[in-house]
């Protein structure tokens, strides 16, 4: 994948964001001060949400937004409009910095046997279902737009929007669906999320890199072929660098020495195997997502407990900060007005709108073109009424999955900005009007989620007792739930069945399932440690609880 | 304290790396296989610092130097010799990213009881031993290198380098004293190191800003005035955002729905207090380093149980990685040819070796002229032999506190390159000597000071029972050892008293401290929290350990 294509200007603002400055202090402060603002603003963001927790209709992902927007408005005001570039949205912040904790994270806490029992269900609906959502919006907007004489597009262009539109904002997913009383759903449209995010970025890459001007089958069939082996090896990759963390802690047993040791290397082997899957033009995304699964699976379990608690926790923490400060920045990036002002020069207001409500639309149709036919398909597969995705559950899945998020604006700047700073008019409209649809989008489709899963699920049906457990928001917690629901073998807790969000278990996958573990016990975890495979070493505090509950130090 | 000072280049380094290019890749990649490579190298030190760990002589911040000067020499071969600007030593990366989690960690790890109880030791070291250094080594390279003929240096040079040279590495004095079995010397040469590093930079920004052509009694009593003054209003910082963290805490009680937003609030606080004292141009180490311990006394123990093993052990871990970071950038840093090719052209190479031999020699100097006076006047206040410091200890003082490290290296930065790139050959001898200096003294006295300590003090009275206890890297296991050492009211689990290593314990600091004591647990700990004052709020997971020892999820 490739991440940037920005002038060197912009490659600096990654982390400096350096360009900031309020009113006009020396060159040094203004770095310090960006940082500084972020941080406080995002002390807020977390504090405000906290407080807004128990609200029936405001989620983080929103609040952060909104938070981002109003201090986008205060700092326009307090320099008079004259600093139109508050923030430049830099593709390799996102990229390099913010994308793969998160990422990483979804697939550290990924309920693995509730997301590899769907797995044929969430591969059917982010692969193919991705691909059908993408040639609808790209035959449309060709179909419609270029009937609103915005500029010349070519077909890469549409293709682009396409990709860019069909990416599903995973992280923003995450928190309208709750975890505690959908548990199916949230499984499926997460694990529809993450996998839909590299399907985009992929599908987005090969269009870019492809030459589109004598288009054959042949050509179409490359597409698919190298679009395949993207997913192979990046998956490869991921499992791969996975093995090796769990090998190399298993082998040297860093417990021994430092808790530390054996955090930072779980840590920089997952970042690594994001920077490699970059270098080698793979898809970073997929890759992390599948070193987290082999970490949680493998590593994890080779190391202290301290550790266990550690990377648990922290992850999750890192992964929290990091849509914090997405959403924070994609609400400020929208008040950058020099986009506004050439758009505003060259189009009546009301292009701009329509642009965006076409797409809209185009999103709304796309996604319900492959929702309800695959989710049909899909139930086919499935004996008893209990396994079938139901309709109003189709629904939820349709409209939980409408938001476009950070991924898309990332695309829509590769796509749109990548050559000066969207001088062109057609280029800055793209940009504008990707930020109309993800900030309405979150905001009004995020917004009306819980409510809309309220009227669809009655109360009765959501498990009402889980909530009353000791975490309710901690993945371990809902796994107990998800554990419990499905017919599992090695399930000695068994705490209760709902019966209207039966586990889904195709036959072929169950089989499927069943050589694995047979192979997994009987070569993988062997070598590469794992639950039950971890010896003993005395000595160790592995065994013992008490120490991790003691103070750190006193006073 | 002003930070940077670079032009915007270098400021556009800060995280990007982005001038990195090995062979010539296109300028994306350029960040991304900076950070890839680092991330790697970095991975292969934490291996080799395990494999080592066994080893007398290696520690892990010499490890680091070492793979990073051979990293370096691998790509100037690569690049045959062309890149000489591999990677830029970027004071904001040390300032904004590397520094803060390392002393913040420091001040939230840090044994209160013992670092209070020795306050006035430290203090006497950290602040009058820096002075006393700082005057013998301006005073002595006024007198010695004027006559090396390198150039037009002025007063404010001179004082510069005092101040750049009177900063002890406290980053490798932790890994070559060993906390389990010199706790007391541990202890009293770590917390000397924090605060002398928040000296020697308040020293050196008092100086800068100074306007040193008159120079009158009266100006001095000014310049010891803002110290004090920066000294007083860093630390107020320090603690009153660390209090407020725990009042936040403790009001919203954030465990409730989220351990991720009583971690992200901790971090983000400790991070914002560093922002805020760098933006009111004050110490952000002192602010920082006091954020920790306030953290550490009240915050810490308002949060949930899942909560305090992931910060204690997040803290540490993030502190690792800057430390390792650290180390190998310095390592590669030192084979910038550039500055090496001015001083070659203009210098005879003997006069390099010169001018960084006088400057060691300087240091040894200096250094001795504080520890065995200060720690004479020191031992008049205490009355049994047992609390006095004995002679080995004081050389073994002397001795740990003689490495340099990067706070050395980023004040020369700021000093000797600020304008424009050391084009200056009196500008450029300065760094190179002092990257000489600072891989000298941390190679050559590190690898000397394990087996010094076992020299100078015998087997039989380093208390090897230590050892044994499960963690004997974790700081909870070394504060069990301290506290067991001293007579301390509240200690009920009193492990045993190592005579020879019996705390110091003068009198008004004993009822100081008892004084606190009375007011922490009247007036402190009912508004901020803290041991013993947390409310239990049931349905919260505060109590119980069983969910932390669960895996957190299963294949």
């Amino acid at each position: 994948m490739s991440v940037g294509g920005l002038p060197r200007e912009e490659v600096g603002m990654m982390m400096g964001l350096g360009g900031v400055a309020l009113g006009d202090p020396p060159a040094d402060y203004g770095s310090i001060a960006a940082v500084g603002m972020f941080v406080a603003l995002m002390c807020v963001c977390i504090i405000v949400g906290h407080l807004l927790e128990e609200n029936r209709w405001m989620n983080e992902s929103t609040t952060a937004l909104l938070i981002g927007l109003g201090s986008g408005t205060v700092i326009l005001l307090v320099s008079s409009g004259k600093n139109s570039r508050i923030m430049v949205f830099s593709e390799d912040l996102f990229f390099i910095y913010l994308l793969p904790p998160i990422i990483f994270n979804a697939g550290f806490q990924v309920k693995k046997k509730q997301f590899f029992r769907n797995f044929m269900t969430i591969t059917l609906f982010a692969v193919v279902g991705t691909l059908i959502s993408f040639s609808i919006i790209s035959l449309g907007a060709m179909g419609i737009i270029s009937k609103l004489n915005i500029g010349a597009l070519e077909l890469g262009d549409f293709l682009a929007l396409g990709a860019i539109f069909s990416a599903t904002d995973s992280v923003c997913t995450l928190q309208v669906l709750s975890q505690d009383e959908t548990p199916f759903l949230y499984s499926l449209v997460f694990g529809e999320g993450v996998v839909n995010d590299a399907t985009s970025v992929v599908l987005f890459n090969a269009i870019q890199n492809f030459d589109l001007a004598n288009f054959s089958s042949f050509k179409f069939l490359q597409l698919v072929g190298s679009f395949l082996y993207l997913f192979g090896t990046s998956t490869f990759l991921g499992v791969a660098t996975g093995l090796l963390s769990a090998y190399i802690i298993k082998k040297l047993y860093f417990g021994r020495h430092s808790t530390d040791r054996e955090v930072s290397i779980m840590m920089l082997m997952a970042y690594l195997s994001y920077m490699l899957a970059e270098l080698l033009d793979l898809s970073g995304i997929l890759t992390v997502f599948f070193c987290g699964i082999v970490m949680s699976h493998y590593t994890w379990h080779n190391v202290t407990e301290s550790s266990r608690v550690t990377t648990k926790h922290a992850f999750a923490t890192l992964s929290f900060i990091s849509e914090t400060f997405l959403f924070l920045y994609v609400g400020m990036d929208a008040l950058d007005i020099e986009k506004w002002k050439i758009v505003s020069e060259t189009y009546s207001p009301m292009k701009s709108v329509a642009l965006s409500s076409i797409i809209v639309a185009l999103v709304l149709v796309a996604r319900a073109a492959f929702v309800f036919p695959l989710s049909y398909l899909s139930n086919l597969t499935k004996k008893t009424p209990g396994e079938k995705i139901s309709i109003r559950q189709q629904v939820i899945i349709w409209w939980a999955g409408l938001m476009r998020g950070a991924v898309s604006i990332a695309l829509a700047y590769n796509k749109f900005a990548k050559s000066g700073h969207t001088q062109l008019p057609s280029n800055a409209i793209m940009i504008t009007s990707t930020i109309i649809i993800v900030l309405f989008s979150t905001i009004v489709f995020g917004l009306l989620t819980k409510p809309l899963i309220r009227l669809l699920i009655p109360t009765r049906h959501i498990t009402r007792e889980l909530s009353a457990l000791s975490e309710p928001a901690s993945p371990k917690s809902f796994l107990e739930q998800l554990t419990a629901g499905g017919p599992d073998p090695e399930n000695s807790v068994g705490i209760r069945r709902p019966t209207s969000l039966r586990m889904l278990l195709a036959s072929p996958t169950r089989s499927v399932h069943y050589y694995w573990r047979k192979f997994d016990n009987a070569f993988m975890r062997p070598v590469f440690g794992g639950r039950g495979f971890v010896p003993f070493v005395p000595g160790s505090p592995t065994e013992s609880s008490v120490p991790l509950l003691a103070p750190v130090n006193e006073s």
